[in-house]
């Protein structure tokens, strides 16, 4: 393609609506361009990039007996009433109404029309499993668009949804598809997280989310150093280990005399329990009140986190200020005090602690959370690295997109549409269903998110819109000529190849090649040819050199 | 494919409401699916085809430098009110109103997105000729959607929109996109013809309509039996040629003495003009009624014709029948008659008739059409051969179904948007457009409208979901190993196989193999195996015969 002919040039600027590096470069290169909020038209070079991204989908899909097939945005709503979902998500929804009458949602999904096909197709067990899926455009009604490609209000998604004889068909089948999520992100030059989501450890119900980590996500979560792990930071909070023994019976409450240095350790020592057990106050000076804070006697709060939490600045509560609060230094305790708690995750899973009864040299035994006291927000808060549950690395906190999720359905969809399938023992069984989602044109924002710098974009070769950009510099005929030539060379050898064959400056063709991203730039000037050939950089690379056009050859096509 | 994974079956029977071939065997064969009246949906049967014929449509564009983008569904109301497109053709729009009261066209076509890009792309004559395309959902809000997936609601169309600098360029571009057509037509397996639309040869809109002859297509075509011309039956008719002189002056009329016997040689004679200047009326009893029919003088009415058009029975009316009406035999016109009149189209361009006066010898001299009488209806009854004005082949009267159009838009859109380019001459001028569209989702239907039998569709190669159909016949172990082996090697061979390994009776197999349509259908049984090898049968073909497998290899890569 020659870039003189290219529908879609580069900006010189940004578009002042530009929230994103997404947004800001694929509409400054002339990827995209906004036609209303969440709604965006793609130019030829973003066309390529989602084309290059659909067809890596589609292999992966294929992969594990996943069966391409289109369904229709109009939907009639009589078949969204069936699940109630017209009702339990109208906020999202789009309708439509046309001649006689006829009411329509715009799908934001394709549960619903996709039960009718199965309505017709599924009626034994040897017709299972089915993995049908659709690449196709979904519409929400977003109260706000944003973020680019990445939060649209029509946009572009690949849903597969799964049936199976049971849970563990289901199940293997649920494994399989991670595998092929991975492979899409990891193709698409993407390094991809997969998280529990919706209560994760803490549900029987299985979902997953896949993440991928940005310089400015949308949601910030725990990756795993090691391995594709990635958490919730609210569920990592909840992995540190509650000590053994710490989920016994509740016992009832009992004020001792407690005469005792004021410490956790002479706490432990006097009650005859590990320090685990002993509930720990801590008292901040916050916005010119005070907060207590609770956490496991072994434990320390992280004054850091507290902060990013509280998003205020503290410091720790002076002797006054406990005085005035009618507090008594080593003796405090949330149980009868009359300023708020907040406490850390670690207290949720101990049960009968120790702890003060804010009066000197008098503690509680068996104090209890919910019964003997209660606190207003569990955080974490703990001073303590969280290890991946998986192989102990460490997890950090990292902003990321989310780019696709797995669900489990269970029967809800084939019960409320009534498709059956008679099993091997001659009985009527409902189906049990996953569902599989990849946001497609989020993925070409996520791309973009992920591999940019200042200049623009880097995009992986798997997805560059093409292989080479191609650059004639300065007004030398013979350099011209060559270039030409060049160009001709490698079409005829099947290489994807944005000529940069305009009458501009050195400075606006190097900024809109580095602006665009394409991964191999080769310039064929005066200079270069004077040097022996032609002058090749990767984006990724800050050196360029000179080669010859053979050796340039050879390169490509052992790429 | 396994048939026995395949999400979608075969149906015994049509659905009741398959108002087409294209919509029964569509539906039966497990193709597509009627999720609502003009809304399908996809099976992987029906969305292989798709995918195939867009990716012919992608490569014809391409290859007279097209660009894909792709263009949303949602549309801001407020891009088509600078067209006035909103209101008229508002009853084929769907609207829908979303968060913040944005209210949206679902795009029936894309010229308005269009031009909110090329108002940021097209500044100089430089950058013309653009020819930006794209194959994108479709929706118009039909009063009545039918015939399958031949007049949908929600539909797949491939529009394209060409920018040109002048007439000329525009011109030589439109010229390309015929041959581009008549191309995509041919790989489709379909013989395709060009029909002169709007106007045709009397307007200087071009415009230019594609037809392929079916077998029960929605319209009535002539079609040239050398070449592609196509026309319309009206157009055609005006070409039966105005003799040289016809089109003269009006002059006076006259009522003249006429003693000359009653036909139109001696009319011709007494008023010594040529028999075409006499206008001859012919009487027919129709329902009860008569009704006069009036023709050039040289030529003479088709009965049977008339018959058609007018969906009665007719016969010439008597002397009595006349007498009663008021009638002179050899004297009648249209002029002062008391009964009603139609005429044939060829009067329309002939001036200063001569005529009868409804009285035994008097004529009128200089009678015109419209000053002097009226008609109720021009139709074509002249019994006359209407030839090709291409190549003078014989046209003849076929059902044909309409597949695409290209447009002449001038600088209609530019003008609405202000796109305008500096030229060469440093003057401001809008580009002119041209618009060119092929009905995607309709070519499916129209390739099994023009190609199936009373069994079921007959995919030609190019677009057909598969290339071969495997089957196993009988409960031979044997049979079923070496057709397992034939599926996995002619997998490895990059042949595409439709493998139908269910236990079914061998009738079903058949006529589902015959439903279904795949060119090539291969049995492997017992009784294929002891006469050496598999039973092939291309689809198209009555007989079958049986090959050794080595030559059933040599035959698939022949082809």
């Amino acid at each position: 393609m020659r870039y003189s002919q290219l529908f879609g040039k580069t900006k010189k600027t940004a578009p002042a609506d530009a929230d994103s590096p997404n947004a800001r470069f694929l509409t400054q290169g002339g990827f995209v361009d906004r036609l209303a909020a969440g709604i965006y038209q793609y130019l030829p070079l973003g066309f390529r990039v989602l084309e290059k991204i659909k067809k890596i989908i589609q292999e992966e899909m294929n992969a594990i007996g996943g069966q391409q097939i289109l369904m229709p945005v109009l939907n009639p709503v009589e078949i969204w009433k069936q699940t109630g979902r017209d009702e339990t998500i109208d906020d999202v929804l789009y309708r439509t109404e046309g001649a006689g009458g006829h009411e329509f949602v715009l799908a934001p999904s394709h549960e619903e029309p996709l039960m009718v096909l199965a309505q017709q197709i599924i009626n034994s067990y040897k017709d299972l499993p089915y993995a049908p899926y659709h690449i196709q455009l979904k519409f929400r009604n977003e109260a706000r668009a944003k973020a680019g490609v990445l939060r649209g209000r029509e946009f572009m998604m690949k849903d597969m949804y799964s049936y199976h004889v049971d849970d563990e068909d289901f199940q293997k089948f649920y494994e399989q598809s991670k595998v092929a999520y991975f492979n899409v992100f990891k193709r698409c030059g993407l390094e991809a997280y997969m998280i529990e989501a919706s209560g994760g450890a803490f549900s029987d119900n299985i979902s997953h989310e896949f993440v991928v980590k940005t310089m400015s996500g949308e949601d910030t979560m725990l990756l795993c150093e090691k391995c594709s792990f990635a958490q919730n930071l609210e569920i990592a909070e909840a992995r540190i280990e509650a000590p053994k023994g710490a989920d016994e019976e509740e016992k009832p409450l009992e004020k001792i005399d407690a005469v005792r240095e004021p410490d956790i350790k002479a706490s432990a020592d006097l009650h005859v329990v590990p320090e685990w057990k002993v509930l720990k106050s801590v008292i901040y000076k916050v916005n010119g009140g005070l907060l207590g804070v609770c956490i496991r006697g072994d434990l320390k709060v992280d004054t850091k986190r507290l902060e990013q939490n509280l998003k205020e600045k503290i410091r720790g509560a002076t002797a006054e200020d406990l005085k005035e609060a009618g507090l008594v230094p080593g003796f405090i305790s949330p149980i009868g005090a009359q300023i708020p708690f907040i406490a850390d995750h670690s207290i949720k899973y101990v049960k009968n602690f120790s702890t003060g009864a804010n009066e000197l040299h008098k503690d509680y035994k068996n104090a209890n959370l919910g019964r003997d006291f209660q606190v207003k927000e569990f955080l974490h808060l703990a001073d303590l690295p969280l290890t991946c549950p998986n192989d102990g690395g460490a997890l950090t906190e990292e902003r990321v997109i989310e780019v696709g999720n797995i669900f489990t359905l269970g029967t809800k969809y084939t019960e409320a549409f009534d498709v059956k399938f008679t099993d091997k023992d001659g009985k009527q069984k409902y189906p049990t269903m996953g569902c599989y989602g990849i946001g497609v044109t989020r993925l070409v924002g996520t791309v973009v998110e992920a591999s940019h710098d200042e200049k623009g974009i880097i995009w992986p070769e798997s997805v560059a819109p093409f292989q080479v950009h191609l650059l004639t510099l300065g007004n030398d005929d013979d350099a011209r000529a060559q270039a030409d030539k060049l160009y001709k060379e490698l079409q005829t050898d099947g290489v994807e190849v944005l000529y940069d064959d305009r009458d501009e400056s050195t400075g606006k063709k190097l900024n809109d090649a580095d602006l665009i991203g394409i991964p191999l730039r080769v310039i064929v000037s005066k200079k270069s040819l004077e040097k022996g050939g032609v002058e090749v950089k990767a984006r990724t690379e800050k050196e360029s050199n000179v080669i010859s056009v053979d050796e340039l050859e050879k390169l490509i096509i052992k790429q």
